[in-house]
């Protein structure tokens, strides 16, 4: 059965002090929360370190975007109740503390617990440009698996929502995991 | 070239006294916001009359899947600043009155201007699943006009996020629309 999974931006603290954002999967369980990154993956050695991390929703598409297209430089703020970051821009964040981790070969369990919470501006609604680029995120993710007609099936798709709904934030998104798309045909198609 | 469209929930005041909700799209136009609702609609004949309405920001998806299947009995509160009402579990909302109506024999334009605005829930992170959900009551509003190969590819394409991460709103609002999609496909397809 499937279960509710919201898609965040997952704010870590690296060791040198600086953040790292990454979007990712959260799941309820009860009264925890799971992150479950991928191994190897920068979310996960920090959360093994810092046993911490906030969880921003944010409609800002570019910052999903970014982090699989190399613009990983948005401002943060220092959390409340944790030590660490949240996204300076969220709609709204959670700050949470690890309670257990369950260990895997290839995505660690970790349960959390939320010690703050806050709602900083209002979800204005859906947009279908911005589902679309969290679409073709999921897509850049697994360029190396897909096979060429399906990739370019579903981008003829996404497409249509980004020409009728997209505003500039959404296109920004969009041209720079099209430009990821492009260096894998260029790759794949020479 | 495309402008950002936000996909709210529109309440209206009928004549009756009554709430009534339907999706609909949503512009900025500077410091104006344009609704074009078809004609003919309640909306359209509700906004004439009434020259106010309030537009919510929900995650629930049931609330959207619903006004096109029969399922429209959400709760309302008393707005604020307008005469009408809006939507209880809203995440937020804005109150607008109608300052110019551009006439349309399709779809007349009204610019309306926000006299108040409240956030009253943290908005949690967008929801694969929702937005696929969307997808489908854009799809369920045009039967009509879409070949059955192309419905079937896209409705493909969709359930792979509704398998994956939905949960029991989404999975409701889902099967609503499908109950559409069936009606549909059996008095077409007899």
């Amino acid at each position: 059965m499937a279960e509710h999974i919201f898609e965040i931006l997952a704010v870590t603290r690296n060791s040198d002090g600086t953040a790292h954002i990454a979007p990712m999967g959260l799941r309820q369980r009860g009264e925890l929360w799971l992150l479950a990154p991928f191994r190897p993956s920068r979310t996960l050695d920090n959360l093994l370190r810092e046993r911490c991390v906030s969880v921003n929703a944010s409609d800002d598409v570019r910052i999903y975007a970014g982090s699989l297209s190399g613009h990983r430089d948005w401002p943060v703020a220092a959390c409340r109740q944790i030590d660490g970051f949240r996204l300076t821009e969220a709609l709204s964040h959670r700050e949470l503390v690890v309670e257990r981790v369950d260990d895997d070969r290839t995505r660690p369990a970790f349960f959390c617990r939320c010690v703050a919470e806050q709602n900083h501006r209002p979800f204005a609604g859906y947009n279908r440009a911005q589902a679309a680029v969290l679409e073709l995120a999921i897509l850049v993710s697994r360029l190396d698996r897909l096979p060429a007609d399906k990739l370019d099936a579903e981008l003829a798709y996404l497409q249509i929502a980004i020409d009728k709904t997209a505003g500039e934030r959404e296109r920004t998104a969009w041209d720079w995991l099209m430009q990821r798309v492009n260096d894998h045909r260029e790759r794949h198609c020479a």
